[in-house]
This record gives C-alpha cells, structure tokens and sequence, in this order.
C-alpha cells in the first residue's frame, strides 16, 4: 500500500467509455488498498477545437486568454472521471490547478512549476477518497491560470508525484511503452524493460513522443520512478528510472528519427570574429530555436555555415539569412527542407567506444550521405536525405542488435 | 462617466461573430469613457451539451462535478471574448467566479451569493482594463466551484453591479425588453418602458423567462435597476426600477402564460385534520415543488384536494398521489397534464378594484371555464384547459388595454 500517481492522456479519455475504463483502473489501484491521484489530459481533439477556436478570434490570440480557455479541457476530463467514480460509489473528487494548488511562474501556454502545496490533495487522500487532478494546468502568485505546454500533464503528474513522494508514478498512453524504435517504422523493434532518465531525455529532446522533456527533467531532478505503460492492456510497460549497472550492457538502446528540421546554408562567409553572432543574433530575436550548427573552414579565408530550424520557421530564418548575407557579404544562401535527424541513443556510449564509427559505416554501407553530426555524451545524431530516414532507422537497429529475437 | 455592468445572454455569444458584435458594444461603452464590467454566459447550446455528457455518466450525476463541468462553459466565452477584445487592441482580462471571487454557500447546482469581494475588479477597472467576468459560476469557502441554477449569469451580473455599487446594470438578451405578452402568442403585445421589481418577480415567477427570479430579488434587495435590453440592436429597452408614482396609472401590466404544470386530484378525501400533511409530505420528500393547492369542502364531511406541480415530476407525483390515498381512503385520484396557467400582474392591482372579477368575466365571455385560481397582492392566475391559453392570453390583453395602437 502506498500513493499512487497515475496520469491518463487524452485518447486514454477520448470519450465516455474510455473515461469508464481509466475509472474501472482507478478503482482496482484503489480498491488494493493504494491511495490513488490520477492525472487527465483533455479528452483527444479538444485541446486542438479550443486553439481552433481561439484563432478564429486572432491569429496570435492573447496568452492569458489562451490558457484560461485551454484550462477548460483538463477541467472537463477531471469532472467526468471524478462524476464517472462516484457514480461507481468510489470516493472521487476533482481539483483544478488553482485548487490543488500547482504554483506556477507567469510565462503564460508554457509555464514553468514553481511549487505544488498538496495540502489539499493530503487531506483528500488521508480520507480514502480518490483525487482527479486537471494536468496541465497551474496559477501564478496571482490567481491567473496558465498552462504548462504541450504534454504538460506528465509534468503535472510527476511533479505531483514528486511533492507528495508517492511511491509510484504510472504514465498511462496509447503505447505500451517506450521502444527501440518507433514500431511503426522497425517491425522488430522491441519495447524496453528499463531506461535512464538520461537516455529519455535525449530522447524526448530528439522527438520521442512518449513523456514531455519537461517531466523527465523533473523525474530526473527529484528521482521519481516513471513507469510509462498503456491504458488499453495491462501489460508492464517501461521503468524510466535512475541510471543503474544492469543498464551499460548495450552501447546503444534506442534508435529514433525526426524530420521536422530544416537545414540552412551561408557559403563563403568571410571567416572574421562576429560574423556567427552577426547570423544567429536575428535569428534568436526571431524566437527560433537553432539545433545543430556547423562551420567548415575553407582554404581562402571563407568559411560555410550551415545550422537547422524547426520546419514551421524554416522561411523566416532562410530570409533572415538571406537579409544577413548581403550584409556581411556572404557569396550564397541555399536551405534545404527534405532532411531528417537519425540518432541513436544510449548511456552504454560512455563505457562502449567506437559507437560513432559503427554508426557511419552502417550508413555508409546503405549508401547514406551524412549532411551533418551533432553527439553528446550518449547520443549521436545525424542529418541525411529524408528519403532515407526510415532505412537508416532500420540498417541502424539491427547494426546495433535491437531487432527482436525471433 | 460611471461603472457600467452589461451581461450578454447565451444567443447573444452564440459563435466568434457574435462575440466580436458584443466586443464591439463593450468597446462602444469603454470608449465613452465609462469602467465596463462584462458578464457572459455559455454559448448557447454549450450548457445542455455538458449536461449531456454528464448524463451519458449517470443519470444523476454527482452536483460538485457537474458544477466543475459546467462551469467551463462560462470560461470558454469569458476567455474568448476577451481575447476579442485585446485582439481590437482594448485591455482586457477575463475572471472565473474564483477569480472575482463570488463567494456562495456549498448548494451545488443551485448555490446563493453571500458576498462578492470586487477587490481585483475594481484594480483593474482603475487600471482602464475592460473586466469579462464568467457568470453563473462562484466558488464557496474551500475553493469549490459552484452553479447558481438556470439563467444565473443574470444574478451574477446584479450581484457584482450591486457590489461595485455600479451606475448601470444592463441586460442584453435576444429580445428588444420585457412586453406586456408573450410578441410570439400576442402580435399587439407592446414593449413595457419601465417596470417596478415586484411585478418583474411575479412575472419571473409565473414562466416570463427574461430574467432569473434571483437576480430580481437582488436587484430589489440593492436597489440595482435594471435594464433589459437587445444585443442586436441599439433600441432602448426594459428598465426595472424601484416602483414609483408613474408606475400606477394601470391596473395590469402585464399577461402572462405558461404550460409548465400538472394537476393532480384526490376525490373525497377524508376531511380530517393532518390530511393535508399525510398527502405534502411524500410529495416535498421526493423534492417535487408544489404550486397551486386548492381544498373544496363536500356536504358529506368528504373534500376533493387539487395540487399543481411542474409537468417533469408529474408521473412521480401521480404515484405519490395514488399510494396515499389507498393510504388515507380517497375515492379516487386523477391527473390532468393538458393545463395552462394565465396570469395577469400589475402593481396597479393595489389601487384598481375590480381586476379579478374583470379577468373572470373576460374568461367567461370566451366560454373558457376556470380550474382553479391563486393570487397574489399584484398578481391573479387561472389555471384553465391548454387549448385555450392562447386565446386566453390574447383576450386579457385586449381586455387590460395593453394592446399597441396602430
């Protein structure tokens, strides 16, 4: 017997059958005897009809606004499960972000938790009844309502989890877990028993759907055991859980791909000091966030700049390129947007050398150009065609022995 | 220059055109320099579709949940009406009933204001910020979300007009004021200019939906006068005002109709004290509201007993009905649910004898029989057969001298 945090994502509560479903998991957690906190996404598609909606209105609507109408999702799951429990006579009762309270900065549609007074939810529990918590969702000092980004509600989960030192912290989705690789891509991909947070991390930073960056931080930051598992079986899903020894046997545990960069060139920029701030300075008050950076020393004195973009601010950032390189007399501006990232992932790097070189012999073997690389310490990441993403994917799970045994 | 408080109605926010039509309005107020607080309700149709949902939950679904449901219809216009209105470059912040914070008992479903702390208001109403306050919703004193019942974004907006002390508290609805009859029923009905609290009660209470019985009673309590008005016009419309000397120069004000209620008979019943409670007290068990009572004495020490009660409860209420009277000895109970109740009201009444026995007379003419009859100081209904109440509704007018002139 402990506290469990669970937290259900929106198709887990699609509609009224579903939230039946999550309610009848609910009650068994509580019926052994758990006390239980659940935490609901908005029911799948709302959140999307609520910024439809909103844009109709304006097509940068008012932050504040926004999130005060966003909250409305989360609110509406919490009171359905809350309604659907007690209807099954369990003990249920929902509270908002402003209720619970989960405290957050200003910085309205991706607010930042500052402290969770679970006071509240304590109480609640210490009288049996099952808490329903709106994810997503906070206050600032102010009594404003802001929301925490898209995914926040496995933040919400895990910093609740976190503040009240639950014994469990369970991510219920449509998955039943985290992969080698994306299944729909490699067949033969496996699910993973055990993760670090590390290696979810650079995951979630490389365009692993399954948990928002911003949670694994948080379960990172105060060590909360993160079991990420689906709400449609009752298989065991993955533990995402602090580094252990049992985990550097393979040099590589996941392989993953995103294509929602954009790569733009300057050719022959003269190689002088300033000239990288003079390009990336724009690019900043633009709002852009730049990945990779890359910069080849020519033999004249020039140098070629390449870096990549988000795909949404792809043209913004080619004309800023191109409005800098007449400035500092760059010779050329090309940009690219059928690229994808392939990157492998792994704490084994660390005790496993020559996993780079593996990599790009593998590529190479498939007849795969690299564009461009980026590493950390367990992660390599690299840039090629976009037409080859999915076989880089594949060549680069069985190079590294993830197919599933037969 | 004064505090202006304008409440828009469901049709009135009914879809993002609409809204801009009232930010418009509200922009149109703001700009002469008044302090503008806005109410709105849910966009029309919004309210009985999360009844709905709730309903696929359970048929009687848990009050606080509901309440925390519903009231997200309120946030989703307060939000996007103030989106609106900062996207036309006028300040604007929009508050839940949390926020405001109107504070209500814990009567989910139908909770009563006990005191509105308008400090935050009138901070940013110093600070020239247009405020859009969600109506129908309040909080009570552990931070629960409440309802104030059908039609409470009209209480609302008295409510905050009367605590912030406010110079005008305008109701903007589908309709162009309050008429002396139903336009729909009574082609000649003409728009009333201005009527006293009282006769606005009885009307709300007799079935005139213009506005919720509870937000008159404020309005009478703080003395807030009142005006109802169209959103899709500029026309002047209804104002409701403390009653004066003006008021009193006719004898009706006003007809009104309405097919709500049933009647259920016990025939020779017993005409023993503690009868009547052996029969009301079931009924005000199973929560049903009874309105007319009537109790005709026989020559043989037997009594026939009549009651009305709203059409939705009629079935239970008949069983009830039956149950008690194997009970008590009756011969015989029967229902009737094809009734009409026409009233006439007026504080004129006071000083005009005669209004009862003209309304009879009137009636007669038209060979409408009546069933039963209550009055009040200011008020006279008949119930009578359902097929008759239009012509009913129509006689009176003509009878009462409220028809327009041509």
């Amino acid at each position: 017997m402990g506290v469990i945090v669970q937290k259900f994502g929106g198709t887990s509560v699609a509609d009224i059958d579903r939230i039946r479903n999550v309610a009848r998991r609910v009650a068994g957690t509580y019926t052994r005897g758990d006390e239980v906190v659940v935490i609901v996404s908005a029911m799948s598609g709302v959140t999307d009809g609520l910024i439809g909606l909103a844009h109709k209105v304006n097509e940068n609507p008012d932050k504040r606004e926004l999130d005060a109408l966003l909250a409305t999702g989360e609110q509406t799951t919490a009171s359905l499960l809350a309604m659907t429990l007690k209807s099954m006579n369990f003990p249920a009762q929902s509270l908002m972000g402003f209720q619970v309270e989960v405290r957050t900065d200003h910085c309205f549609g991706n607010a930042r938790i500052q402290d969770i007074r679970v006071d509240r939810v304590r109480r609640l529990l210490q009288e049996r009844t099952i808490v329903v918590v709106a994810g997503f969702q906070g206050c600032d000092d102010q009594g404003n309502i802001t929301t925490l980004g898209r995914g926040g509600s496995d933040t919400s989960a895990v910093a609740i989890a976190a503040a009240l030192k639950a014994d469990a912290c369970e991510i219920y989705t449509d998955v039943t877990g985290v992969f080698t690789a994306d299944p729909n891509l490699v067949p033969k991909a496996r699910k993973i028993d055990r993760i670090c947070f590390e290696e979810m991390l650079e995951m979630a930073s490389i365009g692993a759907k399954v948990l928002q960056i911003r949670s694994v931080e948080f379960a990172m930051k105060y060590n909360v055991p993160v079991h990420v598992r689906s709400s449609f079986s009752d298989e065991e899903g993955t533990m995402v859980v602090q580094e252990d020894n049992g985990m550097e046997r393979v040099a590589v545990s996941a392989v993953t791909m995103n294509k929602n960069d954009a790569r733009i060139t300057l050719r022959k920029v003269p190689d002088t000091p300033g000239i990288a701030a003079r390009i990336f300075t724009p690019v900043a008050e633009a709002g852009i966030c730049v990945d990779m950076i890359i910069q080849n020393t020519r033999a004249s004195g020039k140098t070629d700049l390449t870096f990549t973009v988000p795909k949404a601010d792809y043209r913004t950032a080619l004309a800023i390129g191109k409005k800098v390189a007449g400035e500092i007399g760059a010779e050329d501006v090309f940009g690219d947007d059928t690229i994808a990232k392939v990157s492998v992932t792994g704490v084994g790097m660390r005790s496993h050398p020559g996993v780079a070189a593996r990599m790009f012999a593998c590529l190479a073997r498939e007849g795969i150009n690299i564009m461009m690389i980026s590493t950390s310490e367990i992660r390599i990441s690299c840039l090629i065609e976009q037409k080859y993403a999915e076989l880089a994917v594949q060549a680069l799970h069985t190079e590294f022995g993830l197919d599933a045994q037969p």
